[in-house]
């Protein structure tokens, strides 16, 4: 088996992956609230944890992923509920907007080529285990209430000597004087460091369940811990989310999950950093925002042409999880044909042909492939995963364009080299080349500009110079572009 | 507004159609139990209400429309929990199972092309209102606990005047008798037609939640009396499901809806009738029975040819939802065709045009599509209303091909009768054309044929036979097949 290392927020360095079951992984990471479209940031950050996902399955691990939903208790500042207040924009029920949003996202993943989680559980499906949560944390001294709603017990927490503050790295001190989670209820609170696990409903509040303490609705922070552990176990191997859910949203995650049963949550905490968008953080009050939308058919200001989905998620893969990764069109452009190169070198790759026992070139090729898969083993390094693999791009055209001799790659290594490339293209990198989009139309589309090339083809030959310059019009108009190579002519959309 | 009439089965009569608030309408239908691939008859039930839905859409009416995803308490004959079985068959955490077979099934709807629900609630995010549900109904004395579960009393519900039995028109004294659900229990029962509502888990049932009586789950029918009233209200206006739901599913709704708050839940109750393969039910035992993949692929010894889901969609249109359905390869292979002709008319429909003040035509074409509404307005008849508008498909052709005058319909009536005719196929009976499938293939293909017809005019034209054979050929093994009519060829793959 591969060494895999990963970088561990809790611990602040990268360390040898373990999992706790052999062979076996349980990965959760905290998925949407789902009250409006999703952002791209959330995009990036779960094209980054599919392609974890992705890579682990790959290295053989049987991984049993968790993404949930958040489709209640998700506070805004103000303390209103966020689907509440979706709700109530939108004249809808509660679970009308959740069903909106949700639906988005799951089309927004599939359209990013995302693999679906195992598991997406959501918050108001567990409710009954959240109330169960909060009653245990209070049987063990970590919360109280006042007025309805259940407060986690902070200074309490770490009076007995529990680390709260270690993931995010907050001083104990600073912590309780200076959180503004939940600044609602501030004079409720015993601590302004503690948080609400059960929040009592006030009468116009849509969302609501009956529990001892009062007819409420659970703290966010308290779902994931629930949902985790249900699914996962009390202790499971990874938990992932974006860095700004570090604090307080893991924070207080993983007070709960000491709170009730005194084991930390999960062994390796992994966050992916943020997107920018021309150096700064995206913001639509500041006209520095552009969404997926956007991104695909180009009709925004902030970029010169729409971008396929597929580029965007090559974009993605060239930083690392844990860098920023700036969005500007420049950038985007340099992706988009970065991209293009790529899926022209892996069409040409599975068009070659060997018949050589040895090849003097096999070594060479073998290494970037190993190289790659180490890039990918060091914290999941895409950028470097890719870098290695762009080294084949030039030995591939060589090859193919006989500039290398035709024994340099044997026929072993050639079929291997194919089958590697496809992996980690299609199954590790979760791309696909969107020229093989289209189903039944793309075929028929393949056919007919065979006929096409071949009658080009002839009237080249026949010095038919108008029937040749009607092909070559017709074909720019139908904006397919054609590339005349020593084997024959290639094309693309 | 039209006057639409709908056959109630709980009256089993055809009814006219009044909303509770006008305007709207709550329409909850049973969706499925995601334990193993969805069956195509479970597709025409889903499209048949899909129809339904988009019909009352049609008709203006603010629809909220729920289905639910079962994703616990759903036995089988022996008692065990479907999903369960699922998990331990697939040695899977059980919300895996319900995972990978509700993602199966948003798949296969997405193919059908039906639009998704409101909201789609699911069973275990309800369990709390279900336990306050079965607390209700113990209150109400309607239910009793025996050996940590519960069961409902029909016989006392009986005694209090109340109708058990109305929907399904099961007799009382059969009733009493003749029950065989939830078998395995039947001594703790009363009465053998009791049923039910919470259930004690045996130690090895995986999927569980403490309740006042015992740690189990909740039975079957009560989800859809939980989430069809707390989505919907205690009384809503339509309700429907497949026909094997009448009894018990149905009829054990109404009672834990009338035995928990006293009122009926639903004012029509709409159930559409099975689907049966060569005149008899389907059955894999029987080596009679095929899953919609096999249909879409024609993979399978039972058919000639693979179908696309829309001629398929367009075989279910073709009968009222409430008769049953006969699948053969005969009506299969006649809905192909007669779906094509419905596509190529559309097409041809969408190309004319008309500057002519009045016609003579026009008042027929205004019947013609009146008449199709007039036929969904009477139970959603969509065969009566196909064959309304089948008898467009002459008239827009003799148009087409001149062989009624330019000006026998006018220029208003055509533009009203192609938004229309839009409108029924698409929005109403949710069809597309899969030739307009595919995107930018599609488009690029479309352009490239043009070209393809441009060029084999030209070598026509110079009786340049080597090139049109060419032609002929290379169009043939792309699968397009052309047609020469008098203003142009169009082609099709």
């Amino acid at each position: 088996m591969h060494n895999l290392e990963v970088y561990n927020s809790l611990k602040r360095s990268k360390e040898q992956f373990k999992p706790i079951a052999e062979g076996k992984i349980g990965m959760y990471v905290c998925g949407p609230t789902v009250y409006s479209d999703v952002h791209i940031g959330n995009c990036r950050t779960f094209v980054s944890f599919d392609v974890i996902y992705r890579f682990l399955l790959y290295l053989g691990y049987k991984v049993r992923y968790v993404r949930n939903i958040t489709d209640v208790g998700h506070l805004l500042d103000d303390g209103e509920d966020r689907i509440s207040k979706g709700a109530r924009k939108h004249n809808l029920e509660p679970m009308e907007v959740v069903q909106r949003y949700m639906n988005g996202f799951h089309k927004m993943m599939d359209i990013f080529n995302t693999k679906k989680p195992d598991i997406e559980p959501r918050a108001t499906g567990h409710i009954l285990e959240q109330i169960e949560m909060v009653q245990a944390i209070i049987d063990n001294g970590l919360a109280y209430e006042k007025n309805g709603s259940v407060y986690f017990n902070t200074k309490k927490y770490l009076e007995e000597g529990k680390a709260y503050g270690e993931l995010s790295g907050r001083k104990i001190d600073d912590l309780l004087s200076m959180t503004r989670d939940d600044l609602k209820n501030q004079d409720e609170k015993d601590h302004p460091s503690d948080f609400a696990i059960w929040i009592k409903a006030s009468p116009d509040h849509i969302m609501r369940w009956n529990a001892p303490w009062s007819v409420g609705f659970p703290g966010w922070h308290l779902e994931c811990s629930v949902m985790s552990t249900k699914y996962l176990g009390e202790t499971f191997d990874i938990h992932g989310g974006g860095n700004d859910l570090k604090f307080p949203h893991h924070e207080n995650e993983i007070a709960q999950n000491v709170g009730a049963c005194n084991c930390q949550p999960a062994r390796y905490w992994l966050h992916t950093n943020m997107l920018l968008m021309n150096g700064r953080k995206m913001s639509k009050s500041e006209d520095n925002s552009i969404t997926p939308q956007e991104l695909f058919s180009g009709d925004s200001k902030h970029i010169s042409q729409g971008y396929h989905p597929m580029a965007l998620r090559f974009f993605m893969l060239q930083s690392h999880y844990r860098s920023t990764l700036d969005l500007t069109d420049d950038a985007l452009k340099a992706a988009d044909k970065g991209f293009k190169r790529l899926c022209d070198a892996r069409k040409t790759l599975m068009s070659l042909e060997s018949s050589s026992a040895n090849g003097s070139k096999d070594q060479e090729i073998r290494g970037i492939l190993d190289g790659a898969i180490a890039e990918m083993c060091d914290d999941f390094n895409t950028p470097k995963a890719l870098a290695k693999i762009f080294e084949l791009v030039p030995i591939i055209n060589s090859y193919a364009d006989g500039k290398i001799a035709a024994d340099s790659i044997s026929q072993e290594l050639l079929a291997s080299a194919k089958k590697e490339f496809e992996a980690i293209y299609t199954d590790v990198f979760g791309l696909y080349d969107p020229q093989e989009e289209g189903g039944g139309s793309h075929d028929a589309l393949d056919k007919v500009m065979r006929l096409v090339l071949d009658i080009r083809q002839d009237a080249r030959t026949n010095k038919d110079w108008d029937t040749s310059d009607k092909i070559r019009d017709g074909l720019a108009a139908a904006g397919i572009t054609v590339k005349d190579g020593k084997d024959g002519s290639s094309w693309s959309v």
